[in-house]
């Protein structure tokens, strides 16, 4: 699982920090959450095409993160993008995306279609499926969480063939998990013939949010959280009214899931140097890291 | 009058070259033209900020020439901007403006005007003027000249005096360019009491347009063009098709119009070296560049 960073601010960008958007390479293809202003240069950038697969993720419909959408859906019909594309998020995208781009240019060439969401299982992939959860903002928002390489564990063929289990169905029922009764009235169980349960790699974006249980519950033992941390402790009052999150909240949040490391993002343009802000997540859980755009942060299975 | 191009690519851009947009600097004053996505940071990265006086003139209604103004607008806003915004542009930027916006953003705290123009004055400042013409494209587009620092000649107190010309409404007409009689019958001619008028500085911006004669009209004997030249001439059926120039069709438009300088931007993605298209243009019109993002090109009155 590579992911990139593509931009890392909170509303208002810096020379340093893009609008917020993280695309994430799993198996050959792409998921990039959120699309804030200046993605679509971004990803050149990052030396990603726009033409290979992709699915989008949109946490909440504020303009910073998606007023990216627009630019990058025209690149890719001038590029006479093949592959479709799915875009997800909160309902009232459809609309936006019908307002902004209807009038604006051509009907796309490629296959696109907007799945408005609110949580629970999203979207499924060949190698991965992406759940999520609303968070707390301002408006509806969703934390996305994407698990990669997961599986019920390897089907052993040998131990099969010494229990008599034939090929076709009931081998597939096992494979998926299913008991099953052979024709002689024996049973067998999954466990029998499947080899240790993968868990896979699973990594949490939090959108835009106060530090809230939804998250953390998402987040229980992921491999990484990116979680916003838009202010210091500080200005802990401002971040509540607001529904974000200082960085000891976003710490609290990765310590609280159990999670193995928590990336920092969206971070407030009075923050030049992010380092004030790791520190302080620091204090409260050692493996954090504030973000920088187009570092990668990748995940190993 | 300072010029800085924001972003020179056709409606795809790449890692060079931004969307479109030419901020200008007249006497503190700053006049954007076109808004393409990424504009705003652009604009920091020229060292411009966001909160100073500022007019926007959108040259037509596709996305790649204006999908960075809902974000110019947000973040303006995030900074609590004191100064207004007038934003001018084909009818329709009212209704992109406000469906884009609405949802996705608070009010703004700033006085923001769309003024939905076409040809003809479009806006007066106290050290320029901006006129327009409609070009030729698939889309109503607005050519425009931005004429700085021109006057009718100084008032010369020392002749006005000797001629007997009374202090107030007298010396008003006059200095405005009009005749007047005296109350002793004599006839006073402007040119009496004016110094040698002033004819400033202009620079015309073409949008997207075929090479035609509104532009060369609106461009006559202007200081600097900065036409837009899509493709080469190879491809010059598919310009013309698309509404659009190729260089050799560019600098024909500068050698008709009479311009000091030509300036090539919109350059396609298929050209990663401008240079093809700058050795077309220069075999019509000699003094022909293409520009570069972020770099200057500054005219003295």
């Amino acid at each position: 699982m590579k992911i990139t960073i593509l931009g890392s601010a909170a509303g208002l960008p810096t020379v340093d920090r893009g609008l917020p958007a993280i695309i994430v390479e799993v198996e050959g293809e792409l998921l990039l959450f959120d699309c804030g202003e200046g993605t679509q240069r971004q990803l050149m950038r990052a030396g990603v095409s726009l033409c290979r697969k992709m699915r989008v993720f949109i946490t909440h419909l504020h303009g910073d993160h998606l007023f990216g959408l627009p630019g990058l859906i025209q690149t890719m019909n001038l590029m006479n993008r093949v592959h479709p594309l799915g875009i997800f998020g909160p309902p009232g995208l459809k609309k936006f995306l019908e307002e902004t781009t209807i009038s604006t240019m051509p009907e796309p060439v490629f296959d696109l279609t907007v799945h408005e969401v609110k949580e629970g299982e999203i979207a499924l992939g060949r190698q991965y499926r992406v759940i999520g959860a609303l968070a707390e903002h301002s408006v509806p928002n969703i934390a996305y969480k994407l698990i990669a390489g997961e599986s019920s564990g390897k089907f052993n063929s040998n131990k099969a063939e010494a229990l008599g289990i034939p090929e076709g169905p009931l081998r597939k029922d096992l494979k998926s998990g299913k008991p099953i009764t052979l024709e002689d009235g024996r049973h067998i169980d999954p466990a029998d013939v499947l080899g240790k349960p993968v868990r896979g790699i699973s990594m949490v974006y939090s959108g835009d949010t106060k530090p809230c249980s939804s998250v953390i519950k998402l987040a229980e033992d992921a491999d990484l959280l990116i979680h916003e941390a838009t202010f210091t402790h500080d200005l802990g009052d401002r971040a509540s009214a607001e529904g974000h999150s200082t960085a000891e909240g976003a710490a609290g949040v990765a310590k609280s899931a159990k999670v193995k490391k928590l990336l920092l993002t969206h971070i407030s343009a009075r923050y030049p140097d992010g380092k004030v802000l790791e520190d302080e997540a620091k204090n409260i859980f050692a493996s954090s890291e504030v973000v920088e755009d187009l570092k990668n942060y990748d995940l190993k299975i």
